[in-house]
């Protein structure tokens, strides 16, 4: 089947992370190496349905290493979750003669190319592009890495500022499901404490943490706050700390989306020209359904059902190593 | 009486920002150059009155140029506004046998120091350190340049995301009271709007900035929203946008203390270095109960009481500039 | 004549400069808003005389504001100090039915543009656009800003590191003609000494701050070079500064052009839109053959040929700051 | 052996490198979670000879996570190389009752680290920091992940800039030895060459990839030299290409030591954090002569010996997504 592929689609897809561009980047130029068309498909698999695509050259991915975001545009997409979606998407490949998908994304989108891929057998090639970090099948995702170093930077700036006695900072960090950017940032900034989605810590475990924290520095301390986390978001989380420490100063600052942008790192440049190139010669050696990722240096494939069944676990030493290093 | 002055104290009070280091370290070393004795003062006007100072050498302000915040801590003192307080700081200055004052901060360190000066009659000099550059008698307060490129920095950072149709993001900025921020920075990142606490604008004024953005462009838009304005905080703004257009994907970050970090730029390191000087001589001549500042690039001396008691204004053809420039 | 204007062209000539782009932004949306057609003129005055431009609109400067470079293209042109050059230049203009020139430059850029002016009468505005900050008539250049903290941010880092006894960094940074990047960046990074194209330091004079500086700290210590010097570029300053001191470890960093990239800062973005603006409103008021400034605060209007004979001088308050500072 | 330890030091030596401050945080704060003094060594081998050392609480280490170079100051020690320096460092080490030695560096550190537990049998556990990722026993070393990061960001801005036709960047990184960071910077940021030391490539290579950049692309390019690699410095390098090419405008920038500075990355603080735990719990469960790294995800302990004799290997891999991908 893989001797067919003669044109190959790419599209982002979820929320947008830092370094799918260079993924593209890297999808375009191996299509090409190997004398194959490539499409771009623009917001996703809404664009896919509406046909909202066109070729590709060398030329039309410069320049574009080094910008956040994506210039393909993502989106979520409703429609593709229906049968009638799905019909129109292989409608338009038809159309445009695609033989072959590469969708850049998370677990929503490697759901959608799975069913995909099952209705139709069009094969698709996965590459994790998500600031969580949180799937299945590889060690890193695009996007983590640029985000950490977003959220470190931020977090340093805080604790530069005023040193006044009794002051408590509550930085909220992306992560609805998965704690990766708060633990990690957590570790990287010395922060006191840090609340995570896969916890069950309560208030009480807080507020021991923050009186201890008391007893040994006397200037700014700083949690961080996962935003799935089940203690509330970080003004009520803020609010009763205020209520049972009536003497500390608590401040918010909530990260929001300037998590998603930057310049990519190095790093997640490197991981996304290594995924992007695996992702097109998989695909040209036949591979299909599969969800290309790095687990301890090596480039694997992982069936797509198998990566979204999964879920990346925090690694408990990390939660370790904090505890030991606030000391 | 300028003869008589052999040893003079430098303190930074109120909210930090960026450039308070490098003003410091120009007060010690002009200090020394001038073959006085510096002492620096800990934590605002809570450290005078506790006698929490030590005298500095060259050394004692090594590497602290890049360095935001300030290492002499700041804090806003209650105390410092009784007579007891200032009976007690006085006390603390002749006991160290300090003959002068180099205060750093903003409107409520120059009105502690005014009355101190009447009081005590010792000769005090303020230099302008605040992130809101709100302050009457100087074209520039120290980490207001920082802040600004800290901002425009994160709202990039946001622009990079997303960009499917219908988003907006609300982020806000700092200014209880002044604009400044978020005039200058909404106008640096082409903000479809810009909410701040000098007008009176209404939520359908807002709803029609809106409703005009989203007929000229399909993708992302920020509204920069400055804390003290009146319409409400930024998740109260957001609710009622999405009240108002409920296809809108409203998105809110809160950039917070982040603001008062990180290291000073080129020009409030080098204005910083020309106001600490400005101060030290201007005792060394004569000066006091006075504010150094630079307007129209010339050094400039303001009675503590006029720079208090005026405020700078917000330059109207900043508002105008940013109306054509969103167009 | 003011009234006849049309159409505008806006290019931007010589080294590039962060700010170009929002200069650009500005003048095309003020433009529009004026309800003028606007041109962009590809590759300064070459593209001009090879009729190398097109129409703008709003969203042909959507998101390049926070761009470094000029999307435009910058070049210096042989050609267009020809007669020949210049004519042809003209026909393309009349052929475009362009009634203005909006150019964005430094010197030769200027001057350029007023011989035109001479010649054929079309009304020519200049927008200051150099890293230098050398422009007679303007107290600052677009990029001067951003540049600074560009290599403030370098030196800083190379301060981090080792501080091993005798070790001595030359950092050479851009200006031929002008030492304003020198001296700026000296101020703000606590610099030993600063070498700069307006002065006639000798070996023997920098032996003398090397010394002296030596006797102070016994940590790492910079030095920043303009490339403009009378003593020679950094790697022969070196040579000779390790010939006469053997047991000093000398380095050298070369910062290059990486002085013009990078995303503009706040101010450079600000005072670029001032700028656009009021060089497309000048010309609608009937202003010709002259450069846009920002003078104490005020925008101002210089005529090119009085901008170009003229040159920014240094100033000398900041050497004796330079040197009270390093103390 | 293990459970005699009740006392620890720490150094850095040899070129230092971003995360290093954070490794030695690690270091001190295990140790005294565990109960065992802990003692800084400052200027590497040289301050151990001369008993140049201070007991550390978790306090001193306050406020370092955050910054590049190593507070403890690095230096390469000609006398530790002689039996005198080791015997000498051995008194100093029983004089203060240390049992165990934790030195953070490179080959060159190990070495010497290796030789010194032979002889006297003190526990010694190498954490690998340096630059330049070419230590065998370990996936990461401290510091490449930050300089990776600081050199592609340089490198950015170089790319922003004129654009005009027939213009080519040389720019100079570190590496003596190793081409690590010029590879890597290469891939990410789409260079159209890299000069490494491990290759023979020859002029007539590098024309010939000129030539291929010049027929692909009409705008800037960029060639990435390792400052170890066999044609000459970049200097030399840009003036044979531009005898070759004389129509090609050739610059360069050299970057130096400021790819040892910077506030490390999130992942280096991470990394250092994890080893410099890693580090001391080795010690106390017994291990000795060996370094801590990170080999597939996993800690793993390699002896010195094993870890100097090897030398990490460029993946051939990179070179080839360089090729495919610079297309």
């Amino acid at each position: 089947m893989a001797k067919a592929i003669k044109s190959i689609a790419v599209l982002t897809s979820g929320g947008d992370a830092p370094g799918m561009n260079a993924a593209i980047r890297a999808v375009v130029r191996t299509s090409i190496f190997y004398e194959k068309r490539v499409f771009g498909v623009r917001r996703g698999y809404d664009g896919l349905i509406e046909g909202d695509m066109e070729e590709l050259n060398t030329k039309s991915v410069k320049n574009i290493l080094n910008l956040g975001g994506t210039f393909l545009k993502s989106a979520r997409s409703e429609e593709f979750r229906t049968d009638e979606g799905q019909q129109k998407a292989y409608e338009q490949l038809q159309k445009h003669e695609i033989d072959a998908l590469v969708v850049i994304g998370g677990n929503g989108t490697f759901t959608g190319a799975h069913r995909f891929y099952e209705k139709f057998g069009v094969p698709v090639v996965g590459i994790p592009g998500t600031i969580d970090n949180d799937l299945f099948g590889t060690d890193y995702t695009l996007g983590f890495d640029t985000a950490t170093n977003t959220v470190v930077d931020c977090i340093d700036k805080i604790r530069d500022t005023a040193s006044s006695h009794n002051r408590l900072f509550f930085v909220e960090v992306m992560g609805r499901d998965a704690g990766f950017i708060a633990m990690n940032t957590a570790v990287a900034t010395g922060a006191l404490d840090v609340i995570l989605p896969e916890e069950n810590k309560t208030f009480d475990d807080l507020f021991g943490e923050i009186e201890r924290g008391a007893s040994r520095r006397k200037t700014s301390n700083i949690v961080v706050v996962a935003e799935g986390n089940k203690l509330g978001n970080s003004f009520e989380i803020a609010e009763k700390v205020k209520a049972h420490f009536p003497q500390l100063d608590t401040k918010v600052t909530i990260l929001g989306h300037l998590q998603r942008g930057g310049a990519p790192s190095c790093f997640d440049r490197v991981t996304a020209s290594k995924l992007g190139l695996a992702a097109v010669e998989g695909l040209l050696n036949g591979r299909a359904d599969v969800m290309v990722g790095i687990v301890d240096s090596e480039l694997t494939y992982t069936f797509l059902q198998q990566a979204v069944m999964n879920k990346a676990q925090l690694d408990p030493e990390m939660l370790r190593i904090s505890k030991i290093l606030a000391i």
